[in-house]
């Protein structure tokens, strides 16, 4: 199977690419089809590299405008976990699948996801033909940690030997849901199986308040001491690490994901310090959280909003600029997320072409268009492991998923 | 002419719509087509009203993605000021037919404009079809009033001569720019024509400083004492007014226009109170600003950032629901706007189609999904005064407007 690409604007050059095996096998000038190939025009449309949704519940669009305007507390405890408690695979599975598809929609190919029943994600994600590293959240706060680590250890075989495309991880909700024993129970198994941790971390002052009081640790500082701090750690949120907090998970190679709307969705109150983690080195990507405190999973859109509260927060237009959050938004500041060295030869061939005509873009600089003028529709075509996922816009099964996800939705009372 | 809609959804029933001379004839469940009429089936596809854009400089699409991240005064002063010097029609023409494309693609169908060479930037919206309040912006802090003043008594009939879709205004720029004679000359000349009046207003705490310094009084009150606030005015930003100021501005019957996202860009710093200017019931629009400072003309993705923000400086995310940020983006928090009553019979016949199938909505409730889910690409059908302007997300003009505004940027040495 064989995919070529002519026509295609890269840095300003006309270029061709052609993909074999899921790999790019050539990109350049002078690279044409060959017989055989499927053949794509881009028309002179921007060639660009992916984005990478650093944190996400998938199957949460079927919590898609059932939020009300609620607080993070009674959304979670009034709203979201009993119905949670109802989800079964196939609910997962549909929700998932509109997750993927309004993923594949936007120009993200690959995400980190940490909600229940992770198969049945998993499953979606092979079968929407894009990448994921998905994770169980771990919960023992009511105090069944057995059952939690069995639940764990099934899981990880299973999204192990899944698809090439999937990753499995171990996903502890947060400090403050999992006890400090399972938390190290987690790292050691981490650790021995060599797979990432996700975790929420300080993503509200409670949080922060509460590890003081319990720990006489802030958050960061307390992973670290559980061996929960290392180069496969993957925090989400961070709004409220401290620049000493910031400098150990820099020492130690983890990751923050910065999740901008949906902290503003829930009003945590404040914004991720990205000035002190840039500053300090720390490795950074972009994520969209679930649709249910989001309520959109384009990223694209949500990498605008990024820029804007950094700007916003530092009262300076200069504190980050086009190409440090496209950079962000696209992995390049954070190895763990897995985007490699995309657009080069022997890399996975996943990449995006974008509208060669829209209103959005074709003034100006091309990356700084992207991140202030375009949303996630300037994608016209996406592609992962050379298959061609959306084209003109169009995702073949959307009106089946829609469907189905809208009636799994009912089903569950949303 | 005659047009008519089939099977569209009204707040959740099915419903059909007639158009007649610009006008909605008739609207509800039993509506049908009658012979003769241009028909348009929705497909099941929610009916919506359009959004107002309450302050924008359209032509400034061609200075898109040219802003690097610079700081206001810089921005203007260096890169935005020397340009705009060597504008002419047809470079303003096709910077609003631009901006017109990308309104019309995103559900606005009405916006205030405050531009050089407002004639040119008025036949570009009588051109694309859609409705617009244009007026020149006055400066005199260079010290030739008696230009200005000439220049304003011009275009003032040529804007109110030229088409039904065109309203004129005066826009003096600032206080910071226009001295108070000026200013008192520009109140009295829109109370003999009852017109408009547009001003950027409290954009920066360097403004109100100013203002303290050079009058000692806060902005708004400094604009009322020269007879500049009532119920003709429309106040650009209000990012930095104290309760005070917005109890007059409410007892004034004035209009703020909040511009989230220009503000953010620009890093002002404050974010507009409007929690506050709710509390005493001031009206309140939602704009873009110009494409200069923002990059994009999209307000469907701009109400998003209006309730985020608002959520976030209230650190509460019951500051503000959904329904509020509709309310605002179209219009209906602000008479001056021009709204009117949408979607009623005797209304103007302007509104939107969604697309029937999208990943973005179909899950929850149709407002929640249109602030926190969708962009303006969610609009699949643009109708104004009962012309279809935008059908299937196709401009059939784009093309040749895109190539046109990008040849102008050229030429300007963006």
């Amino acid at each position: 199977m064989s995919l070529a690409v002519t026509d295609a604007l890269l840095e300003g050059e006309k270029v061709g690419l052609r993909c074999e095996d899921g790999l790019i096998a050539a990109i350049g000038p002078e690279v044409e089809p060959v017989p055989g190939d499927e053949t794509i025009d881009a028309g002179g449309g921007p060639l660009v590299a992916p984005l990478i949704n650093g944190h996400c519940h998938a199957a949460m669009t079927l919590f898609r405008g059932s939020g009300g305007d609620l607080p993070l507390m009674p959304w979670l405890e009034e709203l979201i976990w009993p119905i949670e408690a109802r989800l079964d695979d196939e609910d997962v599975y549909w929700g998932a699948r509109l997750a993927c598809a309004e993923m594949i929609r936007t120009g993200t190919t690959r995400f980190w996801d940490m909600y229940w029943r992770p198969e049945a994600t998993a499953r979606a994600v092979v079968d929407a033909g894009i990448r994921a590293t998905v994770g169980a959240p771990l919960f023992d706060h009511d105090g069944d940690a057995a059952q939690m680590r069995r639940s764990a250890l099934d899981s990880l075989p299973a999204l192990s030997d899944l698809h090439p495309r999937i990753s499995p991880s171990l996903a502890p909700h947060a400090i403050y849901t999992v006890s400090e024993d399972s938390l190290r129970w987690i790292a050691a198994l981490g650790a021995e199986r060599g797979i990432p941790i996700q975790i929420h971390l300080s993503e509200t002052a409670q949080e922060v308040e509460e590890c003081l009081a319990a720990h006489d640790m802030r958050p960061a500082t307390y992973l670290d001491s559980l061996g929960l701090l290392n180069e496969r750690s993957l925090l989400a949120h961070g709004v409220w690490l401290d620049p000493e907090e910031m400098a150990l998970v820099s020492e130690r190679d983890a990751t923050v994901v910065t999740n901008p709307v949906a902290n503003m969705k829930l009003a945590v109150g404040g914004i991720f310090p990205h000035p002190v983690a840039r500053a300090v080195g720390v490795a950074v990507g972009l994520g969209t959280d679930g649709a249910g405190s989001n309520d959109s999973l384009d990223l694209l859109s949500d990498l605008k909003t990024f820029a804007l509260v950094q700007k916003h927060a530092a009262a300076d237009p200069t504190a980050i600029d086009a190409a440090e959050a496209w950079a962000v938004a696209t992995g390049d500041r954070a190895p763990l997320l897995g985007a490699g060295r995309p657009l080069s030869v022997g890399a996975d061939a996943d990449f995006l072409l974008l509208a060669p005509v829209s209103a959005e873009l074709g003034i100006g600089d091309l990356t700084a268009g992207l991140v202030y003028a375009a949303s996630g529709s300037i994608v016209d075509t996406t592609v992962v492991a050379g298959r061609v996922l959306m084209r003109g816009g169009v995702i073949p099964e959307m009106e089946e998923i829609v469907a189905r996800a809208a009636e799994r939705a009912r089903r569950l009372g949303l």
